[in-house]
């Protein structure tokens, strides 16, 4: 009752209704750049999630410390990586469907809300799983002389230097999600 | 000035007047439990700080692999842990004067969404934290035969039990952020 008010008001005023598509346009384009943003984000996680994924070393030699082949497998942290990124991927290509709706019905407040509540919970998981990598690739770089851990990095060069790599997907995904995230409360802010 | 119309209006009819009040009530309902939330929010970065920087454990033998003593910081991992737990709850102190004038002045929009921005960064490097030392806890509990990282538990058990038990609090205040941050959204859409 209230909105068609508004709307009958905009209607008899000509500045209101300029102002009102100057509003309408800036929210379609804030919504096809959530769009561009969660390609790539998708992108992002895929790359990582496939760096990750086909990762190996063999070695052409054996130690006492250190076995042929090295994949990433072998740290249970690298496969939940592999996993978060698997899982945002999965997500991010069903949330262009909605994205896609918001730059038709650029009005849509809801479907908004429900996206941010996932886009959080999501950003969440890829978070937990990139530090998470991190924290052992650190330790596969540096090792820990008082747990008396081994640098493996030592062996396994190539092997850490991918994995190091498949990182930066990751990381990328999460400032774009920190960005759509905000892009989503400016929309429902600018309503 | 369409605000200022659809007050008149409200002024003018009794029943959207009402409507109003209530909208106002629930506003301000969600503004105290945002505050309510940040207090526990901040207790639990504080304590998680505390139990992990406070960790101590000296062994009564000394043997090839293990020192006499560990403390945090023998792991960079956990000195992040507690360095990002005391930036959170830094924060979340600051932003409780921002969150009190919320409830004063319930209709405020920017400053919501300012808090939306600090609150997903600040997220992130919670849960940055957190996932970090999980990774290193759960080596530390169970080892990695592949890398011949031994599992340190076995001699510094009331030191893990420790560790592990601080991440609770760290876990409980990424969760009331993700409820925090959706709780800014709702309001900025009930505006």
């Amino acid at each position: 009752m209230k909105a068609a008010q508004v709307v009958d008001q905009e209607v008899q005023t000509g500045k209101v209704s300029i102002e009102s598509t100057t509003r309408r346009s800036v929210s379609r384009g804030l919504s096809i750049l959530d769009f561009i943003l969660r390609v790539l984000a998708a992108l992002g996680t895929l790359a990582s999630a496939i760096a990750m994924g086909t990762t190996k070393q063999t070695l052409p030699f054996v130690t006492r410390f250190v076995r042929f082949k090295a994949v990433y497998k072998d740290l249970p942290t690298f496969t939940f990586f592999v996993i978060a990124n698997s899982i945002a991927f999965g997500y991010l290509l069903l949330s262009l469907t909605i994205s896609f709706l918001h730059i038709v019905k650029y009005k849509a407040i809801n479907s908004r809300i429900v996206l941010i509540v996932f886009d959080l919970v999501i950003m969440g998981v890829l978070m937990g799983g990139a530090s998470a990598a991190t924290a052992i690739v650190s330790l596969a770089h540096d090792g820990n002389t008082i747990a008396n851990w081994f640098p493996i990095c030592r062996q396994f060069n190539s092997f850490c230097q991918r994995v190091s790599g498949s990182l930066i997907g990751s990381y990328l995904a999460i400032v774009l999600f920190i960005i759509l995230i905000i892009l989503s409360s400016l929309v429902i802010s600018r309503r």
